[in-house]
């Protein structure tokens, strides 16, 4: 199994790939961030993120995307632009028929430490022991991104039974 | 100067073209939706908007592509999928190398009406008289997307100064 982890974002996409013979060995393939400049405009910051994660999803060939969820009510100010890069990352998914899973950041950090309040410190020390690395995965976007890869290996089926009934729930309300 | 106004939605996209010589003689070229079921997944979805709007570019060859532009204020249950309707819009359109701009809902009612407040019946009502069209466009997101295009048309210049300035504001303490 191996999971790509994206945390989204217009100016650091974070990017983390892991691998899993069992739940209990995962081990870290690679880690990384797109970055887009902020003297672009809009659309052409899209298409960079787009080109990158294509880039990553044509190497790494994941099972499974994971995508962390964005939502409205968080940092108004940017949350256009995290739910575009979100949505690139989808779209890049699709295109490579390859199955995306969204988590809260609250599911990924209860996930990966126990606790859904735990700060960056502590995810990033545990995606650390997690995974015997020699040190965190910097920037801080990439070492969410690990983490949302973690979280999916190890809650994917449950979330994605979730994300399937909201689905259908948003379908049915979509056909009254 | 061809314009091709987006009404960005997940479920139905809106899509308007018009032409003008100058700006008190536009006419309309095309209009309708880019539909998408909520039975597909979102990355599917948005695929399909991606695949419909590039359609819609080759076939019209716009000189500006003129999008809602999107506030996390409103709607807060749909703006994470209308965002990323609009976020594709703007891929495609930077894919084609076609400059985009963005209107908010109540600078085109303004620039339709004379009022940032009118409803969606007075800004269908105004399309019509000013296209000298036999009836509105159906939906209402066609019709909405026609009125972005004529917003652009006669607000263009004004507004990318606009966002030229907010980018530049953006970039700035993107800088520090």
């Amino acid at each position: 199994m191996r999971v790509l982890g994206v945390d989204p974002g217009l100016t650091r996409c974070g990017v983390g790939v892991i691998d899993a013979d069992s739940p209990r060995s995962p081990h870290l393939v690679d880690v990384g961030v797109v970055r887009t400049s902020p003297h672009m405009d809009q659309g052409h910051r899209l298409l960079a993120i787009e080109e990158g994660l294509n880039a990553w999803v044509q190497t790494n060939r994941p099972d499974v995307i994971a995508v962390e969820r964005v939502f409205a009510q968080h940092n108004v100010m940017t949350v256009t632009g995290t739910a575009q890069a979100a949505g690139i990352a989808m779209l890049v998914a699709a295109r490579h028929a390859i199955p995306v899973a969204l988590h809260t950041p609250t599911e990924v950090k209860a996930a990966i430490t126990g606790s859904g309040r735990a700060d960056k410190a502590q995810v990033a020390a545990m995606v650390v022991r997690i995974l015997k690395l020699d040190q965190a995965p910097k920037p801080a976007d990439a070492a969410d991104a690990v983490a949302l890869a973690l979280c999916q290996l190890w809650r994917g089926g449950s979330v994605n039974r979730y994300a399937a009934a909201v689905q259908e729930h948003a379908a049915r309300r979509g056909r009254r």
